[in-house]
């Protein structure tokens, strides 16, 4: 690579553009840690794209007219955070890019979206940054379609790296961009030909020109260290109407002793060679040094947004207060007043005319009611819509010519989904809710666990959430995947007995503003169970009495999901027998876990045997067996421990053991 | 669709065919449950596979050197039943077809190959089944390198769907299969334009054929209907050096009034529908009734390799002693006698030498001295070689040209290499290892499930365990990954201590035959705690006393993994104090609940306080706190209950109390 020409050809971008290559070399070296490799590679399109075409205050980084900038590379952080600080961000002092990777510091190893508001989404498992960028883009488009171009009118950009394209979930993305032509989603490839083994071919021959062009997008190839080049394809990019993908041929590590080898790909610490780059750049600044016109051209950059952001700001104080205040209040991720009115009601039906239904059919129920009310959310299916229950009717199907709709048929793509889904959620303005099985949580897990750390509210619509799947059987088959999603931070998990507490999940679900949910719906129908209409949301609490024990109180049933009618039938075989029994229905452990003792100790008091109920494992259920007052000796587990089978669910049911028969004998045996 | 004159254009091929669409409809009818039209669409396919290319012989499903037939389309396993009922598989009579999706029949809801022998790889969740073919195909190159084409040398045929194509997971596979010019790999792509949700146009427009050339395979387009274009491809593909894909247009619940519809992907059971598919059939037999005439071809086709079968014994027994006995070993799955004798010495040797490394090097060294004499072993890791400690010196990279090389550079690829592991180990003769950073075990997490369900003794090698990763941050700490796989049915999760503990950890892993193993390693060094040498494998009892009490026993720790240093730290302050502190370690929890009570009793005796120690959430622990005569106002956890976050692993591990002192101040409040 010749340093010395890319210097002087373009000489003012070369020296923004080493701003970060310095500020990337001296923070890793500093933290002994970290990627520096990439922001070297990649200053050039960064900068160009921030320069020229990025609309962004750097003053106001949660402006919503914003264009949305995504290092799916997370690990190239140090490029988003010099960037940030040259900018004039305020979060990103000097002092941060210093102490970057650092206890406590906003620079962390990854760039996450919880410590800094100019992060757009969390990023560093491969694959994510780009998935969450179709949310993004496809959030956009509903929205412009919406409240017109006036009010939202912008890109979605994201880097992406070899790793990112090598993650299986990039195909689901890239596929769905294609599909539905997201003109405004812009990617850059950094094609740079190394990974941490060695050279991408050791993995890797695939012609990524060739495979995003198969899914339909805009693709151009360009070098990623002419200034020129990045202009010219960017302006092309945005004339498309199709997603587009740039291939940046860069240097890994430009200018460095390590450039183009694995090596560089990862923290380059040796003094020595730091100075021997920046020589080469004709850096002759010191560590952390920015010369102050430098410094003053990229904060003219960081501030040039700020009149494209006044001019926005009075266009949308043109819309009418009620659709200033319904974008605002989508924005805040707020429900609507009108949702527990609505979400009370439905219960107070269902409550009286006691529907034996599926909660997957409950759950559709409630979005019926709530989709109407709430014009922000946005529903969906991996391909099970059928099955799911995830589409109303008055949703629309969004699609190319109509991009008001709001219901994504994802297609076999649960990660892609889910993945997408956070960026929706992360865009703004939009509250996400998709389906598939509950066993293929497997298949959205990593996005999932995202949707937790980076504090998105998405909803997880998990059907056929047991061996109640039935026939299809163990591959289908949930087992140990409620114990996957509780044992998650951050999540809460919903398992609701009937049409009122789905309801109530529901309602819960969607007043979270940085809590994913999941809600675990079963295949089959369920009787009502909550016949007494409660106006207050019970579900909130977590677990509370279903049925009071008659007589003296020996035994405690706590049961979920499609168990509770189990653990009621088994009730008034005990109370036949004499044996005082409550039943607790216990739809939300985390919710119920926040609760003061007091009421943990009224639900479930020291004393009587206690069995848990619940067709998966135990693991999760000894802290309400075992702990809680509970002992070991009085305490027992109604539920699964191996891989289901295939047959009818009824058959099922009674194969493994999970009847009301079964629960009065371990409550017998206990006592 | 002109069912006449496919009928009398080839009707011998025709009548065969046939008579799996017939079974099917009977079947799924019968069942009111099931996938007919994907077995009707690729009935033609499949006979000609079947009739002219597949190396077979129903009489003996496990012959090694068969071609091997996955259904990675697995909701059409009524395919695969009739296929092996046709051919006189003795497994699949008649009753089992009839019991179709029955109580403890066979012919599950989707193949599984734990009921079957003649079933592959356990198919149902979408491209899994492409991704196992990979694995498939590599182990037979492998093993043609090592023995030779004459002992070694068949074609991995893979029937793949739409939803398996649109699962990010195949793009690993094609990419994989691509360079690596899998030449043997044969895909065919059943290409109906149909998913549940409607036409796959709804959700994908990917151009398949160029998105498997981008990646390097040979690509045909067929009418999926006309045999002789069936065969001449399938002739086209084997000559081909590269992986074949054959796209072949079919359609879906071909005859039926549902053709070509999303409800023929799903249950015809419509009995005059029915009958009208099989008069256009010019089918008259009755349900479940198939000609003789008919049956005896088809038996006559799972005859055909006998002759073939008793060829290949006769080539085999001309191996030497060493080298049959060497084949047999592997695809028996059961290790070298020296193997206990080599891990006994390294045992020792580091019982002595008390080395103060990671236990991701300790797997290196255990590596280092199990590869040498066991051939069957082969490597690999998602891009993190160095990180993972995978590679050792003996095994060479597999490659084109090295195809005797056991060390894989999967790239960035988790979900495809846990996959392609499974496929590998379900082939036989290979003994699959895989490593990348435990946190991924996400994105691995739909193929660690299934060589759990479907019982492939897969070892997972998981590094950077906990936030001993230290500065990558939260996206790259495991903190209920754990868990995660502790609660999977047929999974072995080991934490080893220290080197002795991790050579005792792969020692019990290489011993499965039918249980997958989860090595959690650590990125951070950990002292020596088996610092006497004992002969027996401690770890395979789950947990034991490391160290014991001395005078009075107040408390025992229970600690895992890079946690027993600290607990062991922690006894020493508490014996200080004069309190008797013991310290039991717990590799395998799995292991543990194993043994007989009097056991566990001993290990953990009622009465001192307990405190658990392990740098992950606490789900999982509550069973040794509070069960197994622990007592909830005796018991504590030292451990996350959070995320993580970014920061050096010493700070981290103060920042979240999981320290020496914390668990000594957890001990005296329980006190």
């Amino acid at each position: 690579m010749d340093i010395a020409a890319l210097q002087t050809r373009n000489s003012a971008h070369w020296k923004k553009a080493t701003a970060i290559r310095a500020l990337t070399l001296d923070a890793v070296a500093a933290a002994k840690s970290g990627h520096s490799g990439m922001p070297m590679g990649m200053a050039d399109v960064a900068t160009v794209l921030f320069e020229k075409h990025l609309k962004f205050d750097a003053s106001t980084p949660k402006w919503p007219d914003r264009d949305r900038f995504i290092l799916s590379a997370g690990h190239g952080s140090m490029l988003i955070y010099s960037l940030l600080h040259l900018l004039g961000d305020a979060q990103v002092t000097l002092d941060e890019i210093r102490n970057f990777r650092q206890l406590g510091a906003k620079t962390a190893g990854h760039p996450e979206n919880f410590l800094l508001d100019a992060v757009e989404t969390t990023t560093g498992p491969l694959g994510q940054g780009i998935s969450n960028a179709v949310g993004f883009a496809m959030a956009e488009e509903i929205q412009r379609a919406h409240y017109g171009r006036k009010v939202v009118d912008h890109h979605t950009y994201v880097i992406a790296g070899d790793g990112c394209l090598m993650e299986g979930i990039s195909q689901e993305a890239i596929g769905l961009a294609g599909r539905h032509q997201l003109g405004k989603l812009i990617a850059f490839w950094d094609n740079n030909n190394i990974t941490i083994d060695g050279e991408v071919g050791l993995s890797d021959r695939t012609d990524q020109v060739k495979r995003f062009k198969a899914s339909g997008w805009h693709v151009q190839e360009i070098d990623g260290h002419d200034p020129d080049a990045i202009d010219a394809a960017i302006n092309a990019a945005k004339k498309s109407k199709k997603p587009s993908m740039i291939a940046c041929k860069t240097h890994i590590a430009l200018g460095h002793a390590a450039q183009d080898t694995a090596k560089g790909h990862g923290a380059l610490t040796d003094m020595d060679q730091l100075a021997a780059a920046k020589k080469a750049y004709g850096w002759p600044h010191g560590p952390f040094e920015i010369p102050a016109d430098i410094k003053a051209e990229w904060e003219e950059i960081g501030r040039k947004g700020a009149a494209q952001r006044q001019a926005w700001q009075a266009r949308f104080d043109t819309l009418s207060a009620q659709r200033q205040a319904q974008f605002n209040r989508a924005y805040a991720c707020e429900v609507p007043k009108k949702l527990a009115s609505v979400v009370r009601a439905l219960k107070r039906q269902v409550s009286e005319s006691k529907p034996k239904i599926a909660t997957r059919k409950s759950s559709e129920m409630t979005l019926e009611v709530i989709n109407p009310i709430m014009p922000e959310t946005v529903g969906g299916s991996a391909d099970l819509t059928g099955s799911n229950n995830t589409l109303t009717g008055d949703m629309g199907v969004f699609d190319v010519d109509n991009r008001k709709g709001r219901y994504i048929y994802w297609g076999i793509r649960e990660h892609g989904m889910a993945a997408a889904m956070n960026g929706m959620g992360l865009h703004g303005g939009i509250r996400p809710y998709g389906g598939t099985f509950m066993c293929f949580t497997d298949y959205a897990r990593p996005a999932m666990r995202l949707a937790a750390l980076s504090k998105v509210p998405t909803v997880f619509v998990m059907t056929h959430d047991s061996i109640g799947l039935g026939e299809d059987g163990p591959t289908h088959q949930p087992v140990e995947h409620l114990a996957i999603s509780r044992a998650t931070p951050n999540t809460l998990v919903f398992r609701p007995a009937d049409t009122v507490e789905t309801a109530e999940s529901w309602e819960i679900a969607l007043n979270q503003k940085a809590t994913p949910s999941v809600l675990s719906l079963t295949r089959q129908s369920l009787p009502t169970v909550r016949v007494e209409h409660k106006m207050k949301n019970l579900t909130a609490q977590g677990a509370y009495v279903l049925a009071e024990a008659e007589g003296k109180r020996q035994a405690i049933l706590i049961a979920t999901g499609s168990e509770v009618s189990v653990a009621m039938a088994a009730r008034d075989m005990l109370q036949a027998e004499g044996i005082g029994t409550r039943v607790v229905s216990m739809p939300c452990m985390e919710l119920f876990a926040q609760q003061e003792e007091g009421y943990r100790r009224r639900i479930l008091p020291a004393g009587p045997v206690r069995v848990g109920v619940e067709a998966g494992v135990q693991m999760g259920w000894d802290r309400w067996l075992l702990g809680e007052r509970g002992r070991e000796a009085k305490a027992g587990f109604i539920g699964m421990n191996s891989f289901g089978a295939s047959a009818p669910a009824e058959a099922l049911f009674e194969h493994f053991g999970i009847t009301a028969d079964a629960v009065v004998a371990k409550v017998n045996d206990l006592l």
